[in-house]
């Protein structure tokens, strides 16, 4: 029975690398004995994978998992012809002793990943750190020893991998005894987190996946990962089709409130689509749906709600009660999805009624929690999630920006799709724009603009244009740090044009014409605003006035020039090296609970440590608000928590004690 | 919020008590304050009930449960004119002696059911014994307190019952919103086994039910229960449809052979008929099958294997192999019962590949490990499953009895039903039978029989029928103790004729013919040659000579006469008027372990410590096999066991120091 906990396993990889380089250090590998040449450099890990040594590693070399713990045998070892003394490895590493401060190594142990051969050594692995892959046999039924096939099969699980209090369900139970007489009494087990078997099969095997989700409003993203050796083989996505019954999260739940019961449908079709997209994947790598054993799930709450088959509404208005924040670990086929039969799901914790599951994968993807330096993590959709903390303590709010910043509710506005401009350059003396559009790489003031986009055309602007056109217009003085668009710059250039009261102005002449409207700039206005106002509550709360590195996760983040989005005031005072992209950190936290079990674990106790603020109940909210729809913003000096009070509006507009930020 | 854990509810019962009777000694419980003045003699639990007071108790005051523990609180109590001593209660009982010697009692509490009022006492009722009906609120909502509804409902139930860890499935997730908001935040919850939330209610409800059910291969038997007060409140049972594909357990698992898959078609049947027969019953007591929380099952493992849709083709076969021999808990809609969403199915756990689940409930029922003295449980169906032990050591056998005793075999043979002889004696000297059938108690030599029983017949003869008339021809001499029917007996009386080779003793003359072949004699020779070995096989294991007690289970054992049954050498010796019958044990068990978690625990630790014993391969079943053809039979003297060999046929036939047994 070769026993397969779904966490642990990690499949050697190739054999190429020691033919390729010079050889000069002799590494021996007890109890398996496998022995070879390697250059002075190489780590354990890459030398126990290179000959196939049965080492563990699950986060790819990072020194975070510390699955590979190895220990040196000291010593002249004279059947193996290997002097093996401490100064033949690399010493102590930056990376060791980050892992030894949050974790337990001992004394004896190095991390694999970590370590670099110097010299001849004999490596001892020990038993925590072998992935087990031999078949041992689960003791057959006879007349003297009238035991269940379940009951043997946890013997032999016990004996061989020290797993105990094993449950087994009842459709795992009912396949057993086929799988054990067709294995001829060796089989491979799938346990989940030690406890439960979910999965035996004949023989020997090591093809099992999961898949990673990433559920969105907009889109649902699947990650196909090997379970064996944590790699992502495909990738894919399709649009949620929830979208008919709602084009933004508000609009679902109003559907439900509109039409009672109207969950149902919506959960029945992104359950469908799911279903889908994991039938998809598994055929683009030429493999069974039934060979997914994890689904795990990313989502804000009200995706997860629906996903669960729980109504929305409550989410719909205050006090935004969840159904429940817990992470949710249950069986895929409640979720009608089908699978493996025993497919497990798994959908991370929410954080609070606006800060979801998703918030929760961008946390366990960046981890603030393990560093001493001030992180602020933002993703920004129609609410955006901000997380602020380091190891000492996490805060997350939710700030309600509105779909602005996603193309919505902009004159012009559309989603990130080929055609969308999303750069923007304007000339600060003629006022003349100069944009690119998705799809093209050209400046629209190239000769060749023209033909290269003839197909997508220019249809619009998306988010991150947007941001880009508003903050070239300050910079160029067409608006104001009030954000009113000067009429008097028509002279200038009569892009600018008089529009009933107020004034616009044009990017694009031509069909269809782009503009930006005083109501366009008001509209960001607002939502930087909310943004801006709610990363600055929690400092507040932290009680500090700079963070020391910005990560801008999710689709919008990723496209955003982080220049502009300081220009205009959307974040926080940070070195702009220190201000990234953390890509779609929501998937990436999917992907790492379904590889690592643990952290699951982490995440979950995480999860239940940070402190939850609630915008709309903290007065100093609106007063940075009010503040920050000044571009940049006005930064009232931090206030003495103790002496706020909830200011009448027009008494906070008077407060102008503004410091011009750095940045642009 | 009412939280309800299923196995801890008491209803109090009606007030008339009090109202009836003298009354000579005032009560006062605590905390709740009620009083009330009862006769000496009483016992508290009486007290409480009568008051409605929280005082909790399962076991229906057998000082079993151990749920009714209160304490005398000493001392002259001005307010209520009562002045309390211990004098004022009875002393120790030997029920409460008995209680503590298996269980914890502190020498400060007493068993509220035991112990009875002598004068005035004060009873303080500690909070482990109450039963917790108060409506608590759950936290509602709040934006200052972002949780959800499950971590609130949660936060009660640990704050109000200490119950922690919790899990909540997604089906009661789905339910949670509705139910705490119908209630207005106060809702009943029943909780399986401390761990699991299975249903929430809005506002109060007791209104819980649970169905146990014996899963007989001809039979169906269900008890409703009140999972508040413990009652039973209804009964039904149903054939096993299974019997179209196959009358005995081993036809059906052929048929499986013959069929693969037919299996399937089996599990759907029983499941059906079961669903059946639950809704039969809830209709009966008026009730909904949403209302049914849980059901337990007994059957033998070929029947649990069915239920559970597994293959029973392993057991049809050496080595009689189980899929599991835990008990199984699941969902009951995991076995296509549609009760409540959540309702919880128990299998009570296996012994081995021939001593299933009910023998299980049968050792729950009888309780031998809790004695001193020796027990020996026996119940009689296709096989015999038998159980010798006490609180030191217990040992389990089934042994191949076939299925004469069930009239199967026998050339008159019926099942146990309206007309079949029960009933037989037969006078010594003429040789002239009497009889009664099943439905008339009236012997066959009454005057009046012949019209009483015109509807039903006289139709042929049951199990208990043909022990008791085997019996008698052996009492009467017309069988020697070998078994052979006596052909000189005809001359005495012409009831007994030749029958080619052999003779026949002529029961009933008139059609149907109803007579007793020397084929007949030898099926119930082997039968109970088969059962006394058995016996007698964990007698020598047990290294013992007789037993203090013998229960006989099941329907067989119901209705058989027990001198007839040792005079035939079925069960070992015994002082007669400890032999008695135990009625449907199984079933109890079922019911036991349906009311109450704590003996869940208990049968699954107690089958876990049982020896079991394969009668099939040790040579010392063969010898006694042999021996206990004869009648009653021929019993070698404990042999030494170490000196054991299989001996040739002859040689063990040869042996013959047998004695008479007492009895008859």
């Amino acid at each position: 029975m070769a026993a397969v906990t779904l966490d642990r396993v990690e499949i050697p990889k190739s054999n190429t690398m020691s033919a390729q380089v010079k050889t000069d250090a002799m590494v021996v590998f007890t109890p398996s004995g496998r022995r070879g040449k390697f250059p002075t450099g190489t780590t354990i890990l890459q030398a126990a994978r290179s000959l196939g040594v049965d080492l563990d590693s699950v986060c790819g070399g990072r020194a975070m998992c510390g699955r590979c713990q190895i220990e040196l045998s000291i010593g002249s070892f004279a059947k193996h012809g290997v002097d093996s003394k401490p100064e033949n490895l690399s010493s102590f590493s930056k990376l060791e002793t980050d892992y030894s401060k949050t974790n337990t190594l001992l004394d004896t142990r190095r991390l694999g990943c970590s370590v670099k051969i110097l010299g001849d050594v004999v490596i001892d692995v020990p038993p925590e750190s072998q992935v087990h892959r031999q078949v041992i046999e689960v003791q057959e039924p006879n007349m003297h020893d009238p035991s269940g096939d379940l009951q043997r099969l946890k013997d032999a699980l016990e004996f061989e991998w020290r797993l105990q209090n094993l449950s087994c369900d009842l459709k795992q139970l009912q396949a057993l005894q086929d799988a054990l007489r067709k294995g001829d009494w060796s089989v491979t087990v799938a346990v989940h987190g030690d406890q439960q078997i979910v999965a035996v099969w004949p023989g020997f095997r090591d093809q099992v996946y999961g898949l990673a989700i990433d559920l969105g409003s907009t889109t649902i993203a699947a990650h196909l990962c090997d379970l064996s050796s944590g790699e992502v083989v495909e990738a894919d996505g399709v649009m949620n089709p929830q979208i008919r019954f709602g084009e933004d999260l508000m609009s679902r739940v109003s559907y439900v409130m509109m039409n009672p019961g109207g969950e149902v449908d919506m959960t029945n079709e992104v359950r469908r689509a799911i279903q889908k997209l994991a039938e998809r994947v598994c055929q683009t790598h030429g493999i069974s749906v039934e060979d997914i054993l994890e689904v795990v799930f990313v989502g804000n709450p009200i995706m997860q709600h629906l996903l669960l088959g729980i109504s929305p509404v409550e989410l719909g208005g205050a006090p935004f009660a969840l159904a429940t924040d817990e992470a949710v670990s249950i069986w895929a086929n409640e979720l009608n999805l089908s699978m493996h039969p025993n497919a497990r799901a798994f959908v991370l914790p929410c954080i609070a009624g606006h800060v979801g599951a998703d918030t929760a994968g961008m946390i366990l993807s960046e981890q603030p929690y393990m560093h001493d330096e001030m992180m602020l993590l933002v993703d920004v959709g129609t609410n955006a999630e901000i997380v602020l903390g380091n190891r000492h303590r996490m805060l997350a709010a939710s700030s309600p920006t509105g779909p602005a910043f996603e193309g919505a509710q902009i004159s012009s506005g559309q989603r990130a799709a080929p055609g969308a401009i999303e750069r923007v350059r304007i000339d600060p003396h003629t006022l003349e724009p100069k944009f690119k559009v998705i799809g093209c790489n050209l400046w629209s003031t190239d000769r060749k603009f023209q033909s290269v986009t003839k197909n997508i055309g220019v249809t619009g602007i998306c988010g991150s244009g947007i941001i880009e056109v508003i903050a070239e217009m300050y910079l160029a003085g067409i608006i104001d740090s009030n954000g009113v668009i000067r009429g008097d710059k028509a002279s200038v250039n009569d892009r600018i044009v008089a529009d009933a009261r107020t004034f616009s102005y044009i990017v694009q002449r031509s069909e269809p014409e782009i503009r930006i409207t005083q109501n366009d700039v008001r509209a960001i206005q607002l939502a930087k605003a909310a943004l801006y106002a709610g990363i600055r509550l929690l400092m507040d709360k932290m009680e500090i006035d700079s963070v020391d590195r910005i990560r801008l996760a999710g689709a919008f983040g990723s496209h955003i020039d982080v220049k502009y989005a300081m220009i205009l005031g959307l974040i926080p005072d940070c070195a702009l090296e220190h201000v990234t992209s953390a890509g779609n950190a929501a998937g990436t936290g999917a992907r790492i609970a379904l590889l690592d079990g643990q952290s699951r674990m982490e995440i979950i106790e995480i999860v239940r440590a940070v402190e939850k603020i609630e915008t709309a109940v903290e007065p100093l909210f609106q007063q940075h608000f009010v503040n920050a729809m000044a571009i940049p913003h006005k930064t009232a000096s931090s206030p003495n928590l103790s002496k706020v009070v909830k200011l009448p509006e027009e008494k906070i507009v008077s407060i102008e004690r503004g410091r011009r930020r750095r940045g642009a």
